[in-house]
């Protein structure tokens, strides 16, 4: 057994006892879904059961009455990521015993105070393994950061604490981030709690494994809402990454959730915390409830302006998510808003540009933490590190710079001439995730509906739309593939193998648009009457 | 004579073509100061002489109202822009038949309409030779780059434009835009109003000669306010820069004013356009009145709180601007508030980091630029093509950047621990601008207090407070040197030859808080009861 494989063996078997025995499952069902599993092992209570089905937004009013002890919806939780990382394998940390004493020490707290200690009082959140937390490991899906123990903690780690967060979980990341599956040498490959043939997405896999969605992929492939705000609005700060320091295209964080309420709670509780104080890259912007109402008002009257497109020229994506995309155009037009064709403006550009950034260092970064244990490199993550990639040098990349800015530039001229052409506001641009629903292991290939947004630095919201028919979802058999990509992509559609995976869109708003953005997702999600359950 | 010295005369006769012969002075006269020589030559009428001295502020109220014509206006400044130019040679591009053209086509507007086009309507602006204008030149000081006319415009021209602003002459600039002395192989140097001895500061030195003030060094050299604001609060889209495309360190654009309040009308106008819209760095934030009202609420009660330093460490600044420093203290100790010592957090670390970065490219930009005319480097910038600094690669820049993140936070933390021991909050820091007082030509040595602020991305707020006073000012004798730079600045002071030289102070608060800081700069002025005239 090679050094690596020790090391790799050894963490699975610290992970493994972090499980006590009796939340244990006998067995593993033989079924491809797993969601009705948690309900049927008897180690949760009805009670128990129905705290970890609970939104966010109810628990914590529940907990801020007292109804609710911290300790008895960490436990449900603690019981329930137990069993999830059984089926799916999507934890990297779970740590029960240190986030039942920070329950404990919470209800001290309230009972002393009759009062919660900030907005998330009690909450269980769980952290993919990339959020630094004192005394953990953080291993970025790699086996040379193991057996090294944080002494200090990202800023949003931190900032959740002090809102009265939970940490219980810390879920698993594909190896380097970098990609949209979530596959690793420590503990595997996490499966899609809905088919364990599908993936859960990446890079926050196994958040989307948990909570059912890192950030708009898992968002998407687990039929979960999911924002990623614009760089600068939620902190960064200590946390782990790859690239550190690469800052052309910044890295964000953003909460996946089963309601664009709760992941309001969530970006509110942090922002009241004032997070520009502690990350100098955290603009100081408050939740701004001035914005929200522009769109409420909009719905009082006249309605939302929204752009849609459903193919970036570069991609065609599947007939379920071009049906996805499309059932959103329909039901905003039924219900009075107005919505017209966005043409994605050089798009290809975008996908090619964001490229050369994530591999302007030719890969240095990325091969020195694999190479640094011996491990292999997982086949997600080949043409990242294609030899023939060489690093640029500081002009190149001032020109590279240089190119984003006047893109991002043209891309808002084009909002504005669109406005123009309106008379009014567009408000967002409806838009594919991916080219797949929730997609098999190892099929996925296309960054790019993401990627671009990444780009622009706008930002979006992941809305959970549908569910993959084969008996309405047929294969598109006259389109004549852009590319390589695109003939493997249309080549993977099988509509069988696809029967009821997660369709979902995103909703995308300028820079800096979270307010405006998430309660138009909101809307969109309440239009369509999906009714989200864990 | 070689090519470029070809290109650099033929640039002057067309200039000085400019200027029309009744616009011409006799001769120059031989005092060191200039300052009351426009309103001997007769040129301006008393009526054009009093607009020209009047605040922004009044004249956008009088131009709005119809007391004032904007050609009137114009033609106010450019005949004072024109005597100004001889005397301390501060423009690249003057256009007094364009900027006449404009304000004919904004008084047609107003007697159709009865209102101005927008806040600024009519107002003349002067810019510094790196916006671009459509059909201009622009030199950015290299003789490569003349002859080249603008088919496009800077987002900030166009903003201004549509504010109602007058353009009618472009200000010189420095070789490279790298120093803080205003000297070019086209023109030459520009000189101080005050006394042709010292120097205008740069890179906005023309600006800084022009309205007596780039951004903060020539606004301190020539007694004049003037803002730093965080990057992405005012755009800087298609502006020309040197090492453009490097975004470690943002440049920034700003107002150089003769007062506070002419600053926030710059500010307001420009935020009143949405500049968000047209550059994607621009962060759609409003100006918000209610930060400045937080600050109006503490001076009413309990007034502000303020930390201070002279001196950072590195580098101690003359005894002007050390008694300038502690003039601002007691001022504000006497009128109430709360001053306390901070001590500034491993500046040198700070102004070693900053000075990495602005040769992170080992000077490849500013080597091309200058070697495409064959025109030799100004002695000023020799040290950032110092042919020992090799460039960094992508894996040093990310450490880099990464190094700066963490300095960042850091210099927060201490803000934060700071606001914890006081039991309240830390409203600005004061601090010198420069060692030294306008400086003499050739002799400015150390960009550390404005670099650092730099660095951190700090807004920053120049308050002009009083004048070197050889009777006062007595050169230091004790002081044993930090450094060998340290050594020359000290051996630099001369009560004589820096009697009269403006001194000023810069107000520091965190990134983004323009509003805060500026009205904290306002009282500050208010307090000094320092008299600002043109």
């Amino acid at each position: 057994m090679a050094e690596w494989e020790k090391i790799a063996a050894d963490k699975r078997v610290r992970l493994e006892k972090t499980i006590p025995p009796e939340w244990k499952l006998k067995g593993i069902p033989d079924s491809d879904s797993f969601l009705v599993v948690p309900a049927q092992t008897g180690i949760l209570s009805d009670a128990e059961l129905a705290i970890t089905e609970s939104s966010a937004t109810d628990l914590v009013a529940k907990l801020a009455s007292g109804e609710l002890k911290a300790v008895d919806v960490t436990l449900a939780f603690c019981k329930r990521a137990a069993i999830a990382h059984q089926l799916v394998n999507c934890s990297l940390e779970f740590f029960p015993e240190l986030a039942l004493a920070q329950a404990r020490d919470l209800d001290v707290y309230w009972e002393q105070n009759k009062k919660p200690v900030g907005p998330l009082h009690g909450l269980p959140i769980s952290l993919k393994d990339q959020f630094r937390v004192k005394g953990l490991e953080t291993s970025m899906g790699y086996i040379s950061w193991l057996n090294k123990y944080e002494t200090d903690e990202s800023v949003m780690v931190t900032l959740l604490r002090k809102a009265g967060a939970v940490f219980y979980v810390k879920t698993s990341v594909p190896q380097t981030l970098m990609c949209c599956e979530t596959i690793n040498n420590i503990i595997g490959r996490t499966l899609n709690p809905r088919n364990k043939n599908w993936s859960c997405g990446g890079s926050s896999g196994g958040e989307g494994a948990m909570v059912g969605g890192s950030i708009r992929v898992p968002s998407a492939f687990n039929f979960l809402y999911g924002i990623r705000p614009s760089h600068g609005r939620m902190p960064y700060a200590r946390m782990a990454n790859s690239m550190e320091g690469q800052e052309t295209v910044h890295s964000v964080t953003g909460p996946i959730a089963h309601s664009a309420a709760d992941i309001r709670l969530f970006l509110t509780s942090i922002l009241s915390e004032e997070p520009w104080k502690y990350d100098s890259k955290v603009i100081p912007l408050e939740w701004r409830a001035h914005e929200e109402a522009i769109i409420k008002n909009k719905l009082q009257s006249g309605g939302l302006t929204i752009g849609f497109y459903n193919c970036d020229g570069v991609v065609l994506p599947h007939p379920p998510i071009l049906r996805g995309v499309e059932t959103v155009v329909s039901t905003l037009k039924k219900n009075g808003h107005e919505v017209v064709e966005w043409p994605p403006y050089k798009h290809d550009y975008a996908v090619d540009l964001i490229s050369a950034i994530y591999t302007s260092d030719g890969g240095a970064d990325v091969r020195r933490d694999i190479s640094a244990s011996g491990e292999p490199v997982i086949s997600n993550i080949t043409d990242l590190l294609d030899p023939s990639i060489q690093a640029v040098d500081m002009v190149q990349l001032w020109d590279v710079q240089l190119q984003k800015w006047r893109y991002q530039s043209e891309y808002l001229e084009k909002w504005r001439e669109m406005e123009v052409k309106l008379g009014k506001e567009l408000d967002a641009i409806i838009a594919p995730v991916t080219a797949t629903a929730a997609v098999r292991h190892n099929q996925f290939r296309y960054y790019g509906y993401a990627s671009a947004i990444n780009l622009l630095d706008f930002t979006s919201v992941v809305v959970p739309v549908t569910f993959a028919d084969k008996g309405v979802d047929v294969k598109n058999e006259g389109h004549a593939p852009f590319s390589e990509v695109d003939r493997l992509v249309q080549a993977e559609y099988d509509p069988e193998a696809y029967h009821g995976a997660p369709v979902a869109v995103q909703v995308i708003g300028r820079r800096l648009s979270e307010e405006r953005t998430l309660a138009i997702a909101e809307e969109i999600g309440r239009l369509l009457g999906n009714v989200v359950t864990p």
